[in-house]
Formats: C-alpha cells, structure tokens, sequence
C-alpha cells in the first residue's frame, strides 16, 4: 500500500534521494530459479545511465548496481533481491542556491507544502536519479516474462515527429534519440543542441511496443491492463500524459473505422485486422501488441530564469543552474521499458494465480 | 489486491453484471459521521442513468440505489456501507445471437480467453452498466471532500471541439452532452444524430477539472496524485487516453513556456501564473486546479456488420442490435466525476494518516 | 486495504449489520469454471445458523444465502460473486435499553470512542451475526482447494477437555458442540445448561485441522501461513488466542523432544516422525496436516447485571436480555473451519502465482 | 501485498539472508519531521544483538546500522527509511554440512518443496538474524507513537514460570533475560547452562505490555488491532502462539468472571475494573494497556542429534552445530516489542486517517 512500492505481486520498494549515499530498490515476489546476474541489470542500467552523449546531463554516475540478497549461486531463491546503486557524481553545492526558492515546474513547493521538510539536495527523493531504481528492476522482471519483447523509442521531440514509414528497429540503438526513423534523429540533434544552448528544454513523446503478451493478461475491473500500464507511466517523473492504441485519436474515428475486425487465425485464435484498441480489450490482453504512448514534458530545470517565491514567501526568479538533461524524455525510453517490464511481470502472475497455468 | 477493489483507504468493492438481478459497491473506509442518505447518491445516478435523452441509451433502468448498511440514524458510522441497484429492463435476448461470436471492441474475447467462461448477457462483467456502482460510490466520496468542487464537461464530439472562449459552466447541465459551450452543443446533435441513423458512434473527449484541492494531497513516488487518476480514469469502459495539464500538448512545448511561474499568493502561499501542470507537481497537488482529461473512443456496438469470428473459430459478420449509447463518452462525465471523487477522498484520507490534519 | 477486506488474492469483503436489512459479502478472485450453487454454500451455513439446539442461540434466522453475481450456467466466471443473507429476525426493542450504556466485554464503548456514532441494535457492525458472511464465502473457497479437507471441532469447554484417546470423527456432526467425543458431549450438555440458566457462559477451544494441504503453500517473512492463520482467527469475535501445532505447549519442551523428525516417505517426500509443529515450518506448508487451535471467550452478554457506565458517563448496571448463545465457542466451529479455507484458498493461488503449476 | 512487507501505511520491507553480504528494510510511509539518528534505532538494536550473555548466539556481529535515505537534516522526510545492517561474522562452512539434509523444526525442507532452490547457508532468509530487521524498524515505529511504552519480558523459560508478585520492572534490564523476578533469573541461569551444555534447548514466553494506546485503534473486521497484533508476533521465527489478555485463559472463565466491568473514570472515560481483555474490544483498543503473549518453541538448532532425510531422499542423522541461541525466545523479547511498536505506529495512521486527529 506504501506509495514506494510498485506492483501486487512482483513488487518493486525503492528508496533513495539524488545526493544521499545510495539509491536502489528491493524486488519482492520474483519466481524462484531464474538465471540472474548483475549483468543483466547492468545493460539496462548502462541505456539509462547519464554522460552518454552530449544530449543528456553530464552528472558522471557509473550507475553500478549490486545485488545484496535473493540470489544464490547465479539463481533467484524466492526471497526479496535487494538492489544497490552508490551515488557518486553529487554536487550538492549546484543547489545551494535554490535549497530556499521553489523552482516551477519542480517538486519544490509541493513536498514542502505536503511533509514541512525536504531534501532540496538535487530534487532529493523528486530526482529523476529514482528511475535507475526503476530499470534495475525492470531487468529482474524481464526475466519473469521471456515471451515479452518489449521496445520503447521515441516518436516525437520537440513537436518534430517521426514518419512512420521510416520505421527501422535496428536505427533505435545506433543514435543517442532512441529514434527508429534515422532522418528524424539528424534533425533532433540540432533540435537538442538550439534548446540546450538557448537554456531551454524540449519534450518528448515515447512509445513502448511489448509483443508476444498472450491472451488473458489482465483484470477487470480496477485492475485494468490499461489501467495499470497509465498508472506506471503516469508515475515516470515529468510524465503529463499516457494512451493506449490509438488513443486520444481513437476518440476521432468512427465506430467502424475503430474497429478491430477479427478473422480466424492459424492457431484457432481470432487474427485481428488492425490494432486500434493496442492489444487490450475489457482490460485484458488481446494476444495484440500492447501499445502505450507516454508524452514527457519539457525539463523542468531550465537556465532561463523564472519568476518564482522562496520559502519566505517573497518574490524571486530562479535560473537552475547544474548538469540536467535538455530533454529528459530521451532517458525516458528505457524507464518507460522498465515500467512496462514490471507491469506484464506482475500481470503474468496475477493472471496465473487465478486461472492457472 | 483484488480487481475489483478500488482504492486504499477509501474502498471500493464492485459487483454485478449486465444481466444479473442486481450490481451494486461495497464502500468501506469511510469517516463515520457523516449525513448521507439515498437522495445524496440518486443526485449523481441520475445524471448517469440511461434514457435521458435520445442520444443515450434507451434501455430503462430507474437506477435506484438502496443503502444496505454503514448507515445509522441518517450518518455514516465508518463501516461499510453496501449500495445496491436492482437491474430492472434485461433483455438478454437482444443478446443470444452474440453468445457466440466475438464483437469487434469488446471484452468478449479476451473473457473468453482469459477465463474460458463467461457472461456473454449485455457485456456481462464489462458492460458500462458497472459504471452506475463507480457513480453512487462517487456520491458517497463527494461527502468526504467537501472543500473540493468536482466539474466534468465534454471538449470534442466526434473530433468537434468546443470553443475556451464560448465556455459557460452554467451550461454544461442545460444541454444533454455536458457540452459547456451552446454553439458546439447545438453541433452535435447533428452529429449524434448522423452516427445513431448511420448504425455508427463517435467518440469524445471528457475533460474535468477539482477546484478546492488543497497543496500535498498525493505521493511519491508510484503513488503519485496523477498516476491514481490515470489509474482510475483509464480504468472506465472505453477510455484509450488520460492527460493531466497540458499534457500531450505539453510536450511539444518549450521550458519556459510549460513553466509555471510563481508570484506571492495572497495567504503565504504561491500565486501561480498558469496551469500547464494541471494541478500536480512531483506527483502531489499544488492547490491549483486538478485537470485531467480522458479520450472515450466510439462505442463499440454498432449496427454496421464487422468481420468477426465465433468461438468455434469460424469466420462471420456481427451487427450489434440492443439500444446502445452512440457515443458512450457523453454519460462518460459523471463517471469520471466519480472517479476523480474516489481518487480525491482516498488521497485526503492517505494524506491526513502520514501527514495529520 | 480496506479493513472488511479479507484475503491478498482469494478476497471476501464483508458488509452488514446486524439489525440492517441484509448482511452479506463480495468474493473476488475465485478460479473461473468451478461448479457454485446456493447449495453448496447453504450446507455450512446451516451449520452454524441460530436455533439448531438449546445450546446456541434461539434468533430464527433461516440464513438463506442468494448469490448475485459471478456465477452463469452453474459455474463461476472468475469475476465478484456476491452473497446476500437477509436479515429476517430482528428484534431491536432488545436492545434499546443498551443504546446508551456500554456492555462489558462488548465494542459498544470502543467503538463509540473510535466513531463517535454507532449502530447499537445487536452490536451493529460488532454482532457475531457478521460470521454468516464468513461461512457463506468460506463454501465457495472450499471449491478452490478440493484436494484439502477441513475440519474443525471443540477440545474444550468451560475448562472441560476432551479425551483424545476417545477421538471419533464421526460424533463431531453427531451432537451440538461439534465435539469428536461423545462422553465429553454428555457433560457438556450439563454445563451449557447450568450456565445458561445461571444467566451465565462458558468459553470454549476449537480445533481445526486441514489435511491434504501440499508442501510449499505459506512464505515468508510478514506473510508466514501461520501468521494469516493467526490473524484470521483472531479475527473472529470473541477469540482471544491462536496456536499452532503444540502451540504455548511446545515452549514447555526441550529442543529434542520438539523436534520432528524425517524419515524417507514412500514418495520422495520426507515422512514426519511426529507434528509439533503443527504443519507449518518456517511459515511454510510441510505436507503435514495444518493444525491451529483457537481460544474462545465466554460470550460477553449474560443476563448476570455487570458494572458499567452510560454514554454521559454515568455509572448504572447492565444485564443484557435478548437470545445469546451461551458459549459462542460452539458455533464458532464452522466460523473457524470458514476462515481455514479461506486462507488456504488464498495461500494456493499465491503459492501458484509465485512458484507455478 | 508482498510477503516481506509489513503494515498498511507504515511499512516496511526486509531484505537480506544470514550469510549475505547485508540484511535490512525500507520504512515507507513514515511521518515527516521527526528526529531520527542511527543512535535512536542502535539502542534497540543492541539488545537484540548477538554475545551479550553467554545464554544468547556468540556469533559476532556489531549489527551496526546504517540509514541510507529518508532523513535530511536529522529529521524524516516522509520519504522510504532505508536502514541497511552489514553482515560482518558469517561462518558459511559451519553449515557446509547440512547444505543438502533437512534439519528438524527448521524451514530447509519447506524452502526447498517451495521454491526448488535455497540458500541453505545459515539458514538463509529464514534465519533469525532477519528479525534485526525488525528491531530497526520498529526503532522508527516508536517515534511515530511517543505517547505508547512499550514493555517486552518473559514470563516464562523452559517451562519455569515467573512469580506476578515478584514482578519488577526494574529488574527486566539487570538480567540476560528480560526477566522482570529476580529469583526466577537466577533460576534460569542454571536451566539455560543445563540445556546449553546437554546440546538441547528450552522454549520461552515472553509478555508484551503497551501502556498509553488510546482508545480507537483498531477496527472492524478483519483488521482487528489484536488480529493485526497476532500476524504479527506469529511471524516471528519460532513463534508458535499468540494470546491477547487472558489467553486462552479466558476459555475457562465463567461470562462473569471475564467480564471488565466499568466504573465512571476521572476524565469522562470509563474506567474498567479488569482488563482480561487485555485492552482489545471489538478489535479496537479500549484504552487499557494492550497485553499480548507470544510462545516460543525451544530452538531448533541442538547439538543433539536427530533422524532426517537428505535432498536426495536418503535418511541420515544432523547434530546442528554453530554458535546457536539456546533459547531463542530471550532475543525474542525485543523483537516482540518491534512488532508491537510497529503494529501500533500502523494503527495510529489508520485511525487518523479515518477518523480524523
């Protein structure tokens, strides 16, 4: 029930501020006997981590995670994996100036309005640094659902959108965008650079594809499949908007033209015509890729200066100064992966417990 | 845990299908004290209820809710307070020649897929009728808020928008499309008028707004104020997008434009210049109005014939007959009134647990 | 989360009171496909429904159960099986005199001092009336978990214990206390009536024993089998202890003389040389027989006056009228054999959800 | 919802196995701005700590602990407390020998029939050395509820009861037993040497007193304070039964006996003239002192040895060796006071979130 804690089953407890010694998580719930190494947290981690390229934050985190318990002799035992990530790029100085004024946009105002006392140190526990908690977990769920393959990229920065014609998998990891469409990644280099050169910043919208999710994935009624994908992505820091399938657009289309059309497929289950609906029917999984768009707003810590208080109530403005990424959308993908990882996870074993094998 | 359970102080349990002699809430956590009575629910049913207008529904459900317990000498006592409604016009053989066959949009194959049996009667379990329980545990949820004003209203028809400059409160419950503007009302009878003669449906756009959220409602991390929102608006039939703010809009806006400056606010708090985050920074209320909004997709039945299979796996064509909403978004509004109630007297209760008055 | 939630998977929440119209719960979570009519439920309830001797209380309650929903064509579909139990014999005018004075032993001053408002009419919310609703979903978890055979029976009453060389099975269902020896039953028929006409009560000890239950259900750490077993019984009114296995005797003895130990069984498993621990090591399932054993109070209304004082503080007597069971412990059996079921219901899906088929 | 998270607001979630590099938690949910240092959580973690006396393991660790997040300044922020405990005296080759034979009373056999896979040395994750954890945790818990002492002795070691008129609070710190008589320390001294050096050893139960719990904590049904505290303390390793008040005692006392009768108290409360019922009613606190006792089985680990079986089905005898409590119920008495203090911090914010401050 703690607001820390992600997932009914495959459950996910992280804890950790931006500047305090470690940031990590403790997965509980994994099944037993899965093959598991740091390594494979680690490649996940190694997409995510800062220092990149030149279009995300400079912060130097090595981002190295430690498993601390649940594994023995290479293999999962059932018990909670408590995973380690030290902190160890952190400049606290970078945000002495603003320990006292709140910066728009930011968490600042309302931790302060809702507990009285906070970290100001980086954003403290409001740090986007919380998501590498996020895809070291992601990488234990991975593991739960080998029949998943789950692929997130962006499909706009900026307002600059993809053509969808394009779209080649293999461009995603050859440009630091996450981009599928090649042309559209020489354009947002550019993009990226004005925004960041002009102290100003650049949103992103992210689309995540997980295929080969069997049938039956999923609950009604709260428990929506698609309801628990926009929880989980609505949670990502700097997250404004989440749609399944067609989405907003959906709502512009016909009856007729939204339809899904089914004929019989080879293996005895319906072949859909067209996926409007993104692989989730009732809340339940298709058999359909599931297909989520997560729209990122622009980061928050700009050079520009803006208007703002401080904690006194007097008036300021505030020009964030230290290392932050110029569009925290493109770190976005792997997070939004790892979200979707530890959704489907969970899901297995919920759908499982009560159906059975 | 379970699916059917929304909330996690403020709880509710659904039950009931399409079909069944009755559906019907079990709310459970609610302060005690409180005056409640019948009427107090029935204000809200009956704006949700079918047959109001001929662009809804026709089937004839008085939708009268019956306070079975919790309820003592007019006031809440903290227990649960069981809420049923009696299904009163099942026409179940509207229904019988779809027993069969999978319709394109609807749960009836990944029911299927998931339980291998199920209540093919109107939807059964995923028939929009459940909605009626969401909106009396609304009606219930609305007391414990009592400094929150709740207002949903439809933006876009069919991809017809309203006009923010024509938009008048007072007119959202004059016309039968919680439409706030008059002119684009007065459109969309044409509109739904058009789609129901044609045998099809359009979708819609519900945007709704709490004013009155006091600053630190909401949680880090995974239990962020928009992530429960997202969770439950998504979690209502037929929705495919939620955004809080600007949300999709806000990506492809600039740093200094989606900032939301702050100025001293007359009580010591901050004055904000602008809404762009719809309330909600880092996951918590910032005493700003909370705006979401949710993308209806058209219905699903529709009399035009689709391609469809039937659980032998033979191909065939489906009509849907029965008396069906045109566009399922327009009673869509008190429902997501509903939802943002239960989110908001759950986040006031969790608030006041970790936080104190 | 919800306080008249029970179960992580396997979920009953309960509502009613009383002196209301109806009692009743919602079970969410239950395996679609299994075969549920009122009667497999009606046949537990029937067994701890009011009137059946002398020796329990004489309230006519025919606890008839109807099921709502969740369940089509004679099986369930894996979604919320309502069960209503109407309330038929109420006589409130025995109560009215206790509106205002608090009863010892009863939660009339602690929930006055939690809720400040009340529904006094037979204990309202706090009546024993409520385990009907345990019984009723209680039937349908024994369907979940066919391969377990429960059984719950008196050791003890008013201090008298049966004799365990005198076990028999078959007298547990052939006499009014659930009691396996039928020379203890002739004895206690004595006390019961002594105490009942005395305007006193006597306490009890339940057994309950579950054989069948697989090696590995239960985990760890907070979610020990035995700690759900713990808390379900107390749960219970009018329980004031659980044990499991030897239980407070086993603190009593040495290390070696607890120990079970294992010889090779005819299936690979281990065979136990002896069952001090009750079935459970390390909060997990052993294969052995699951055995708990829970303490009863004597039934706190009696008709002997007790000191007490009213709502306006003053002190005054009581002596509680009405038709109570002099030893609640008796139908308690069947309330403890419910909560067993329900708890390895929901100990079974876990079990699969986490470890598989 | 995962089995290594206790509590509903307050939670905490446990990692960690005897031999791995660390054990500890994250505390969710936990009020800001309360004073916290390590120092305030070290107290009570020294008296649980190994090699305090030579009646308790000689393993050695320092079980110094570390807070890695959630406090800035010296004060909570109402974000996760990770409390982490390094692993410093693990002698894995004590247990090379019993990494494939079952050891009686202990989880090997359960662990294994579960999950197929175990991390057998030390115990693993069933080690007591987890219950560190728990006394960590519930260092935080006791600032939540300033207004609670918590009081944990034994009453009872190897069967040898203390004298209640011998009872001395003082006296519960000045022996190696939390023994609140002198004399029956003394006793225990030999009865401990005994069992030690015959390779046996003896069960305990220890008595937990919560004084200044105010009435309303706790609630119906399933969430009784005393259901809540039973979970609790039957999670315990090695515990085998929980009383609330008298017990199981109670059982044999007549209605009137066990009655708490009530006089007019000084402040407009009653004032009760017993407290058999060990200041639970209905499941909420009635602002006696809440009294529970929780039984210990004798430890498992002897250096006696006994039948069992080996991973391969084979029989063979074990003699435990390594340095073993040989009662485990004396460390048991301040991790009986952690469950206390956390089960009542959880209760504190449950009862303020529902029924206001």
């Amino acid at each position: 029930m703690s607001g820390n804690t992600f997932g009914k089953l495959f459950c996910v407890t992280s804890f950790g501020e931006s500047h305090g010694p470690a940031i990590g998580c403790v997965v509980d719930g994994c099944p037993p006997g899965l093959a598991l190494a740091e390594a494979d947290i680690q490649r996940d981690l190694d997409r995510r981590k800062p220092g990149t390229s030149r279009h995300v934050t400079q912060r130097r985190e090595s981002d190295t995670v430690e498993i601390l318990s649940g594994v023995f002799e290479g293999r999962t035992t059932g018990t909670p994996i408590s995973l380690m990530i030290d902190n160890v790029d952190q400049r606290s100085k970078d945000y002495a100036e603003i320990a006292g004024a709140y910066r728009p946009g930011h968490a600042d105002w309302t931790y302060q309005a809702k507990y009285g006392h906070r970290d100001w140190r980086g954003s403290g526990r409001a740090s986007a640094r919380e998501t590498a908690s996020r895809v070291a977990a992601g990488g234990v769920a991975r593991l739960v659902i080998p029949e998943v393959r789950i692929r997130a990229f962006l499909v706009e920065l900026g307002g600059d959108a993809i053509d969808r014609n394009a779209f080649d998998d293999a461009e995603i990891d050859a440009n630091p965008f996450f981009c599928p469409d090649a042309a559209a990644a020489a354009r947002w280099e550019d993009l990226v650079d004005e925004a960041r050169k002009a102290g100003s910043s650049l949103g992103a919208i992210v689309e995540c594809v997980a295929t080969g999710v069997p049938p039956g994935w999923g609950a009604p009624l709260y428990a929506k499949l698609d309801a628990e994908l926009a929880a989980a992505m609505m949670s990502i820091n700097a997250v404004k908007g989440v749609e399944i399938g067609d989405g907003f657009a959906a709502s512009r289309l016909r009856g007729e033209e939204n339809a899904d059309g089914m004929r019989a497929g080879p293996d005895g289950k319906p072949h859909f015509l067209s996926n409007h609906a993104g692989g989730v029917l009732g809340g339940i999984s298709s058999g359909q890729p599931v297909v989520v768009r997560v729209a990122f707003k622009p980061t928050s810590s700009i050079a520009t200066p803006q208007p703002t208080v401080d904690q006194a109530g007097a008036e300021t403005e505030i020009a964030v100064k230290g290392r932050h990424d110029p569009c925290v959308g493109i770190r976005g993908a792997p997070v939004v992966e790892a979200m979707m990882a530890l959704v489907l996870a969970d899901q297995k074993l919920l759908h499982r417990a009560q159906c059975g094998p």
